[in-house]
């Protein structure tokens, strides 16, 4: 039997970058897509608890199967997995985002939730994004990485509880990959204040980002800025082992 | 100067939570509330991209405003921090969540968007959830734990990158704290599908929660299903260092 794979996204079932991926892969197994009917950038892990949830087919071929639903990425997950998927995927893919998914976006990010999904139900999963978040970025320097990183994980899965957070910089040609931890960064100016006609403030969420170590050359920051795909293993368990003792020693 | 505190939440700025913890953390500071205008859980670090947003003043005595947001937790916590704040808070605190936060719900939780928010700005902060979701839960065995850990991260502060995600089980009276790791857990039958008078079909989404390893006794599913306060360390830096060498032996 073909591996199946499942792919969702944050932009929306039509974006041009999910299309993209759908194309390549579809060479490697068969193809469920379920992704959000209207774009869902910055959903992160949120799932709906009070939204009833519908599904529409949008498109078919040997193969390939495009469903849109009104949810969050998780949501489009969560209900492929449990109505649309023929068996339990081989693989669950979110993106290619359009716009960079590294460094502290990762806690944002709705393609990353697709991917913490997939991998929070034990199946290998990958997060593509290019940072070039217009409706017509050029994925095409991205295929051949692509395409092996995914028949790598098809072949040989992934450890229990990781994922691939993978980002990819605007370049004709990228000089490797490196695989990278998240670097610290921050978000700034997060808001922009209006005054509305009809006589109260509303704001819309905005925001700078600065890379607060631009030196480490081990970040995803740095390999991004420096023309390389940024591989950054992304793990589910968020434990910080490291701080464990510490808070031992306060005897609370 | 007096500490300030910034607290938001989840389930809403009218929930008996986060009014138990008003009223005990501002004994030790300035507070500044705002939280979700109406029930958010589940929102995990969304925030709101298209949304424009608007605060409400709900209520103010000597050294506590409250605020309510149309927004997600993390707008309340972005807004409050750009908008509310007199001055950088020395703490964030969310919760107290109507609900377990512990295990993989960390990844889903907006109890724990709040506290990943404060994180992500290099503000040591807690989240703080008991394991009783009901609107009417009995918060008061919390308050000597929740005091005391306030004081402490207060005094103390937190590792950089590193927030204190914080589950009580129900009962009058607790059998001491655990530092815990996170269990692998897992939720099934999430989708529950309904057909809609208009003939189409729509899901609502449910599940129940199994933990992965439920003889692990290191874990916080375990602390709390044995009567302890489980404090898990968590941290924003989501990479997977462990499998980082197997990833660059892939040669991509």
């Amino acid at each position: 039997m073909k591996p199946l794979i499942l792919i969702s996204n944050d932009d929306g079932y039509h974006a041009k970058g999910i299309n993209a991926l759908i194309e390549w892969v579809s060479d490697y197994g068969d193809v469920v897509v379920c992704a959000p009917e209207r774009a869902r950038s910055g959903f992160s892990c949120a799932f709906s608890a009070t939204l009833p949830l519908t599904l529409k087919m949008r498109r078919q071929r040997e193969g390939v199967e495009v469903w849109s639903c009104n949810g969050t990425p998780v949501d489009c997950v969560k209900l492929a997995l449990a109505e649309l998927c023929p068996r339990k995927p081989d693989m669950v893919i979110g993106g290619i985002n359009h716009g960079d998914n590294a460094s502290v976006n990762t806690h944002y990010s709705g393609t990353m939730g697709v991917t913490m999904e997939g991998c929070l139900k034990y199946i290998p999963s990958v997060a593509f994004s290019l940072c070039d978040s217009r409706d017509d970025a050029d994925f095409s320097p991205m295929e051949s990485y692509v395409r092996s990183i995914v028949q790598r994980v098809l072949a040989e899965g992934l450890p229990k509880g990781v994922c691939l957070n993978v980002n990819f910089p605007v370049a004709e040609q990228y000089r490797g990959v490196r695989v990278c931890r998240m670097a610290y960064g921050s978000w700034g100016q997060e808001t922009s204040k209006f005054h509305h006609p009809r006589g109260y403030d509303y704001w819309w969420m905005m925001g700078r980002y600065t890379n607060d170590e631009p030196d480490a050359d081990d970040t995803d920051n740095w390999a991004l800025t420096h023309g390389y795909v940024a591989i950054t293993p992304t793990h589910i368990d968020v434990t910080a082992y490291e701080a464990m003792d510490l808070i031992r020693s306060w005897q609370l």
